[in-house]
Parts: structure tokens; C-alpha cells; sequence
């Protein structure tokens, strides 16, 4: 469902093209500063408008229907709207009836039995990502010290991506790449036994973010081609301070004290503007697409801030149950 | 916690050296028939005493204590016992205040106030994995004819790994691998958007995993370095077939009815017989460790039946819910 | 939290004199007609305007954000805002810092440390229901053929009680009242044994309504002044029809396919136009406070159109899971 | 589900002639004393054996198969089984195909196409409270200085009921009763608005309990016959304290620290000796039965302890997450 949290819990709700996002954050502290600013900083970063990334503008600030008071949280649930005033559904209208290759829309035209509302991808648009960066920045402030960082680390393969870019987007082609996170400052002790986990929690956080492939904590991958007498951190204090952090902050499924860090591999945006193949939905006949809308050459530019976002919130869950 | 599922849920219980290890399986509908017999061949695979694996031998046939009447499921909760006939918890007595390097013993230790049972790991041992196996042959038996297969890939590095796990047993040290899962015959339609997304879902199961430190559907992380139009995979007919899967039988979170592939990477065991470098909890003082017990040179090759479990499990449950 | 429901959820937010109230709904099927008028009669019986409720009028049409295509569910999420166009938060001004005895003021201050919204009750206002009624007008259309009615069978102790409302508004004075509910046509076999008994559910349910004391199903607090050989119902056909109908139409938690059937007591207005004790937060000194804004007589007499929302919520859900 | 809480999750299984009733209690804070003697006294109210109650004798004291180590719990999920040592489901034999009036029996087979375990109700005896009793005790220890505390306070409609249940059991036939449960030293602010208030957690935590009709907080239906110039409890200080306790301790969803107070219906015992007329399952055919196996008199003389256990439950959950 489109739900994340036990105590500190996210609900999402809108479409691509509809009047509004919509995003319910309960569980709440009361008392927490909030303001109409403090999302302007995370709102921007995961805005387009800037090289690599699409050229729709929305301001993104949003609107607070509930939960705050005098400019505090009042412990009620915030009930938050991110308008969307520069929707352009006809740009999608000839898309309606050919599901785009790489996209949700013949997984969610088969799973609704074609109710579904296909422009721009509907509810799997990743304008839905506003929605998490707006309980991002609320979640951030709730584990304050603690600190979640997200960067790209890679683009097509390199970590000096300009020029790629730039022929990737005059080829009418998209790129993928890899964000690195680190959060820092957690305490240890955060994180359940088995299926609650923290990198459990967090994987299922990360991989509700559109277009993630994949996700690895500490060597991840590496740590397979690793023996153990390398991988295993020595333990320097009764703190819990490692030499090494290969194990990426996370023992047990348990916070160790040490920077919890992870990577996301984000695979190159789906809609391109070179021709695919795909099929007619009216007809079953093959079709061959081209996707005209404003788009993302590479979507993993904008994802630093998502990824940032539903980390704050896995933590500051973790953090209200441990 | 130590809880999965919305409708098919699991709950596990139990230690690595106490009487039992125990798992509810509740939401598993009835007239399911099931005998003590179809839990060997999943048992026996995840059980230690082929090379490259521990020396510990355990039956693990479990005792259904209820849920199961005339050799078929009733509707109420299965609850069943696997008990530790083989349990030798002095082995592990000198290290309960030594936290073992790359396990769960410190965390553990810190987040439970030193109350844990530290026996070989406690509540936190891979043998926990022998309550995911049994609720997994039930599981297995409610996605037919969908089918689960899992299998090592890839040890220290190699697809060739018989000569490195006997130099690494020969040295006390251990290696990781790469197990592969493919999930056959899924129809389309299982997960949610967004949060509960099936990646999500199988992510957040595998991760409960003991020794699991990465994840990846289909490219993975290779698809971060895919172009759009190499990566998106062209669809064929109405019925969702695709040229190609490169994302591994999941788009927008939705089982696209293709096969569902993921590598998982898992980390070499921490226990080796190798000095290293730790402390005493009950002085703060340094201390070395050599893990003297029985234990896995690879851990990893057990592994691919808890994988196949667990994700029987998830889909199990997503086909409940769709 | 304010979410009910494991695959229909239904989540609420808003204050009684903010700028709208919130509810998503989740988990609803998709393709399910739905337009502003149906929400018209059920919005209509529980606003106020009638002998006996508040003067506050609201058209209380909800405007859908999300989860409405052309007409029908999409099988997203159901963002429904009704705005609070006639709210006047000056009424209550002078009752911030005096509790109202009965209500949920001083609980909501102590809970939320002062910082919750006060005015009108804030979050725990009346006003909330109609989030509820909304979820439940969509829950409806999911039970048919199924239904939910309920009545009110007695305000102040009688069935005739026009007289009685007249003298208690006269007074300043409320009544309280019994509301009773009838679910005909569910189908036998929706709700689980123990936790998710069908009483359960609708009970959790039914006291999220605000001023609801009790609730009895079938002959409730009379079946235990009964003697088994009367409560019994006798079994008449395979099909599970019984010649009476004492246990409300659920036995072991489980909907038997007579109608079920349960009573609702309703307290009095909290809110009186007579003086009574409270104190002033700011001081802890003694207060006397009248509530002077627009408030009902007995709410009893909107309760019905309420408690069949949630009912209706609970049956829906019921069916998902059963 | 089988499943009850938030944070302190408890899960139940077990049938009544099957080898053991199992409970898993997850979430329990580590460091806890916890014995088998903490278990007698709370095992003995809940075991027949006494006038009015069945003539089965078990001990019922839990064998703690994981989550106590050293006397203490570990924070890992407790597993305790309470063995059923006096089972004779032969006794039930004959009733298999002719559900008893009252009883789960026909929904039960309703609901699991035929597959339940029949014998005594199975899965939905009341046997099953013994693990809602051994979770009710570990609950206790978590909320004291908090404390439950529930009494029978009618049978048969009177206070005074030896006479009533010794010509009930002459007389073959069984009584109901009335429970009252006070909860005291609880701490303001437990509970959420709506759909997790404290009435509704607790009310369906009781529902899950066999036999339960109805449940009432405060002057619950009594209040639907009051004015609220009587109904307000008048506050007497900042700390919350009222003059008089008719809301029963909870407003607007949350404790005010006053008593808790509540009511609860429970129905006479289903099972008795006069005839009743019921169905064969095999035929359709009309049946007469007689219940012959042991049974209560007055199942509600044994509720007490199973309220206070299920109260406690809710209560250690509440202020979990409060």
C-alpha cells in the first residue's frame, strides 16, 4: 500500500497529472518548528530545471492542511498538498492507448484492468517523490543530530558525467547512475531482528523511490568477493567504534554506531525520445513509440534528495519503536 | 520485528542454543495439504555437513503443534517447532564477552542492555533461518505453479569455487558468494505502488536474511550504466511479454507476469578461526578472538533455499493482497 | 493512529477550524463509479441544521485530488479533501486555556504538551466525522449487495423524545442517546478468530467515533442475564440460518450470514450553554466556563449516517481479507 | 489475525485438543525478571476446577522456549507453550458433524471449507485464552506501577448467584455474567484520536475474548440516558483530576490518569446439557444435540483474569508508543 511507518507513519496520494500530491505524515511529535521555508532547500534539489533534468516547473511548496499550529507541529496528523500548477496532460494523451517500454503503464493498466489514470504515468509518476521529500523534511528534523547525505557518485558509468550528458540528451537517449548515502550521527541500537531490520527498512523504503534497481549497505556487492578475516570490522571501543566500516554501520540489522552507509543503483529514465517498440492496448497490434514530453536524461541527478528523504523517515520511525 | 506479511504472515521465535526455534505461520488458507515429509528436501538443503559448511547436524523436521488437522492446513495459525537437538552452547562460552567482529553480539549486547543470550549469536544466529525455511514450504505450496529457485552464482569471486573454499578452510578463514533467485511463472499484478512495491517487499524479506549485505532486479546495478534505450525492455503483446528483461519482472513495483530475477549478495561468515582484534565488555579492555566453534567456511552456500523461502513468502502474501 | 484497515485503509486528518479535512483512502479496487453527488445524501444526514444539531452549515462535498479518473476509482489512493468554508475559530478563542469538561481538551493538551490546535476541539473535533462518513459512502459501494442502517432508537432514555430535545436546548442542557445498527446481506465467514474478530473490528471502529460509551452486539449486556438454552440460536440449514438471531449475527468472531446487529450508546453533548468547573492551564486556578458557539443538542441524532460509514469501512476491508 | 499490538506484538496459536496453545510476545523490553512461579496465580483464576467451572484440569504452566535467558527477558520474542495435557477429544467425537448452537462451530466450518479442527472448537476454543493469560502476565509487569484489576460483579442478573448457578447446573443449562475491569495508576496521554483510541484498542482486544457481547466505558449505556450537565466530569486541577469519573478515564480517545473503568457482557456458555436443535453437515438433515463434555456452568467466572490479561496487553502496547 502506499503507506511506510509503524509510529511515525507516511501516507502518499496524487497523480502526474491531477490537481495535487498529497501526502499524510501521523505520528508526529508535537512541538516541532514548521514552516512553509523549511522545504524550499529539499524541494528545489528535487526539482527539474537544470541541466540533465526535465524542464517542468512547479514551485512545490506545500501547503499545510492540518497538523501544524502557530508554526509548530501540533501532534495531530500533517496533512500536506504540493499543487500541481504546471500540469500538461494533453502532452500524454497520444501515450494513453501504448504502454511506454521500461514504465509502470502496462503493469498498472493490467493490475486496475485499465481504470488506471495513464497521463504521465498516473500515481507511478515520480512526481509522487515530492510527496516523500515533503515527509523528508520533517523526518530530518526528528533525528536531528543525526544527518542523512546523499550524492551521486556516478553517471553512465563515470564519475565525470558532463559530456555524457549532454550526448546522451542530443541522442534522444536517457543515462542511469548510482547514489551514494551516508547517515551520520545515528545511534546505535536502532533496527529489529529479521524482517524489521534496519537495512530491510530502508531497502523497502529505497526501492518504493521509481526507477531504483538495486541496493547495497556497506561492500555490498564487493563483501561477496571478500573473505571474512578482510570484511570483518574490528571492534576498537565498548562504544562500538570499528577500524573498518565495511559492514556500513549495520550489525544484526542493528545500528552499530558507526555511519550507515548504502548505494542505489538508479537504472536511465524510461521515456526517451529515440523509437520503441511496444503495443496498442485497443488493438493488441505492435506499435512503435516516441516520448515527446518534457523528461529527465537521467533521473538519478534528482534522486540524491529522495533517497535522502525516505531514509530520514525509515530512521526516525526506527528511532520512535527501538 | 520479528513478524512478516499482511495477510500471510510469519512470526519468528527462538535461539541458536535454546530448546527450540519456533515460527507462527498465520493467514494460510485451509485444506492445504501438508506433511512432516515435505519439509525434508528444503530442510536437509539448508542444513549444515557438506564441505564448506558447518559440522552441526540437526534433523530439523518440525513439529507442527497446530494448524494442521487429518495432514491438511485448517485456517488457523500453523505454529511449529524445530528443536536444537545438537545445540553445545559451551562452545561458545568464552566468548559471551567478547563480541565477535562482523556479527550481531555487540549490537545486540548495546541495544538489549547485555540481557541478550549471547550463545552463539542468540536470537540472531543463522539457525533462526530453519523457522524462514519451514514457513517457506508452506509458502512454496501456495504460489503453485509459480516456483522459486535459488542458486549460488558465484563464491569468492569465481563460478568455480571448490579449490578457494578448501584453501579458505585450510587458512580458518571463509569467503562470501552471489546467489541468484528467479521466481517463475508469477502472474502479473502482485505489489503495490509505491511502499509496499514488490521490490520493496522481496528486499525488505531478504535483508532479514542473516549475512545479507546487497540486492539487485534484474541489471541492477549494472543498469546504472545502461542507456534507456539498451535498458527498457520492448513489449511484445497485450499480454506483457517483452523482448528482453532487464528489469527483472518488475515494473513500477508490479510483477509484469516475466520471470522475477535478483542477485543477493551475501557477505563471507563472520566467524573465523583466525585471531581478531576485538574487546572485553566487561572491562572496555582489548581483547583478540579466534571463533572456535563449528561454522561455515561459506555461509552462502546454504543459502539459496532461506532466499527461495523468503520469497515464496512475500509472493505469497502479495497474492493475497493484489 | 488515524489509519484503519489492512487493504482498504482509510487514513484522516484535519482540524475543526483549519482549512479542510483530509482522508485517503487506500486499498480501494479500481473501476468503481464515483462522482460528487454520491456523497450528497450521507453528507447531508450527518451535517448539522436539523432540531437538535448545530446551526454550522458546510456543504461538505468532497473535492477528490487523486485516485478518480473519468468518473471511476483507479486503484490508486483516494485524496478527498471537505473544506471547512464556515468555520469561526473566534467562537472558541476564550476557551483555549479552559478545558471543556468531557471533551478532549485537557487530554489533547497534556498529550501534545500544549502545542495541540485547541480551537473547536482541534483534531478531536465532531467535524472529523466527516472524513469517516466520506470513506464511508466509498466502503459502501464496495459491501453491495450488502447493507448498513442505522437509526437512532433513543435519545434521553425514550423513543419520543421531541419534547425532550426541546427542554434540554431551552436548559443550555444535552442528551445523550442509542444508536443501533443493522448490516444485512454480509456474507458468512468475514472477520478472524481472536484479534480480527468481526467484534473487534467494528468495536475499534465504531469508538473512533467521538461521544461513543458502548457497544452491544445481539442481545449484548441482556445475553448475560440470559440462560444458554435462550441465547442459543438454533441452527435451522447448512447454510447457517438460525431461528432467532440473539448473537447479532456473528459467533467465534465470525459473520454468520444473519444480519449483524449492534447498538451504539452515544454520551451527551460535552458541550453545555450551563456553567461548569474546569481550570485555567495558564494558571491552574479554578474556572467557570459556558460554551457559548454553535454545538448540538444530541449529537446522537447525526451519529447514525457515522457509524454506518465505519461499519461499512469494516465490512469492506473484511471482505479483502477474508 | 492472531496478532494483537503495535510495538509489544502478541501472536497466539494452539488448538483446544491439539498437542500445545502457543503464544509468541515480541517487542517485550529486555531486562525483565520473568519465572515460571510468575505465571501460577494468573494460570490458577483462569483454570476450571472450581464451582460453576469445568472439571478439565491442565496446570497450564508455560514452558518458555526462547526470550528468557538467566531468568530475564533478552528483548527477542518470547515462545511459550502451554501443553494440553488433559485433552479427550473424544469426548467431542459424535459433535464433528453437528455444530453446536452458539459456538464457532458452524462458521468455523463455514469459513475453512470443512478443514478446521472440530474437536472442543478447535482454534477457537476457549482454551485459548491460557495464552492471552501467559501474555497477560508479562503485559503486568510492564505497565506497573500501572495495574488492572477485574472482578465479576453479576451473574444470572444478580449479584448474589450461588443459588442461580447450582439450579443452572441441576437443571443442565448455563449463565451469563457482567466483568468489571478497573485499570488504575495508568498515566495520562496513552492512546491516539480515532481509529486507535484507547476504547477501541481495548474494546477489541476484549471482543477477542470467547463469549464476550458488549462492552461499555464509564457510565457507557447509562450516559445515553444522561444530561451532560451530569455526564462532564468537572476538572479539578492541572494534572487532570475530576471530581466524578463518569467518562470512565478516557477522553476524546486518550487516558485523562483517572481509573480506567469499563463493563464488559459476557454471554452464558453455549455448551450445555439440554437439547438444542442444530444441522447434520453431512446430510442437511435437522439434529438434536446435548452437549456432554465437560464444560462451564458460567464461562464469565473464569473471564476475570482473561480481561485484566487483554487490558494489560493493550496498555503495555499504549504506552509503547504513546
Amino acid at each position: 500500500m502506499n503507506s511506510f511507518g509503524r509510529i511515525f507513519r507516511v501516507s502518499v496520494a496524487g497523480e502526474s497529472h491531477g490537481p495535487a500530491i498529497g501526502v499524510i505524515i501521523d505520528g508526529c511529535p508535537s512541538g516541532i518548528p514548521l514552516a512553509a521555508e523549511d522545504f524550499a532547500a529539499d524541494a528545489d534539489r528535487r526539482r527539474g530545471g537544470r541541466p540533465g533534468t526535465t524542464a517542468r516547473r512547479e514551485d512545490d511548496v506545500p501547503e499545510m492542511m492540518s497538523g501544524v499550529y502557530k508554526g509548530r507541529t501540533t501532534g495531530a496528523p500533517i496533512l500536506a498538498l504540493v499543487h500541481n500548477r504546471d500540469a500538461r496532460p494533453e502532452a500524454y494523451a497520444e501515450l494513453v492507448h501504448t504502454p511506454r517500454p521500461g514504465h509502470a503503464d502496462w503493469t498498472a493498466w493490467h493490475k486496475y484492468g485499465g481504470f488506471n489514470d495513464p497521463r504521465g504515468g498516473g500515481h507511478f509518476s515520480g512526481r509522487l517523490t515530492v510527496a516523500l521529500v515533503v515527509a523528508g523534511v520533517v523526518a530530518k528534523k526528528l533525528i536531528a543530530p543525526a544527518r542523512v547525505d546523499a550524492r551521486v557518485v556516478e553517471i553512465g558509468g563515470s564519475a565525470d558525467y558532463a559530456q555524457l550528458l549532454e550526448q546522451a540528451r542530443a541522442e534522444g537517449d536517457s543515462l542511469g547512475g548510482i547514489v551514494e548515502c551516508r547517515a551520520s550521527g545515528v545511534p546505535a541500537g536502532l533496527g529489529e531482528p529479521f524482517f524489521d531490520s534496519l537495512e530491510s527498512l530502508i531497502s523497502a523504503a529505497v526501492f518504493a523511490v521509481p526507477a531504483v534497481k538495486g541496493i547495497e549497505f556497506g561492500e555490498g556487492f564487493a563483501a561477496a568477493r571478500l573473505r571474512g578475516s578482510t570484511m570483518n570490522d574490528a571492534i576498537l571501543d565498548a562504544a562500538g567504534r570499528t577500524a573498518t566500516n565495511h559492514s556500513g554501520g549495520i550489525n544484526g540489522g542493528i545500528s552499530n554506531g558507526n555511519d550507515i552507509v548504502f548505494r542505489v543503483a538508479i537504472k536511465p529514465t524510461s521515456s526517451i525520445g529515440l523509437p520503441q517498440r511496444t503495443i496498442d492496448l485497443r488493438t493488441g497490434e505492435p506499435a512503435e513509440i516516441r516520448v515527446e514530453g518534457r523528461h529527465d536524461v537521467c533521473i538519478a541527478l534528482r534522486a540524491p534528495v529522495v533517497i535522502e528523504a525516505v531514509t530520514a523517515i525509515v530512521l526516525a520511525d526506527a528511532q520512535r519503536t527501538a
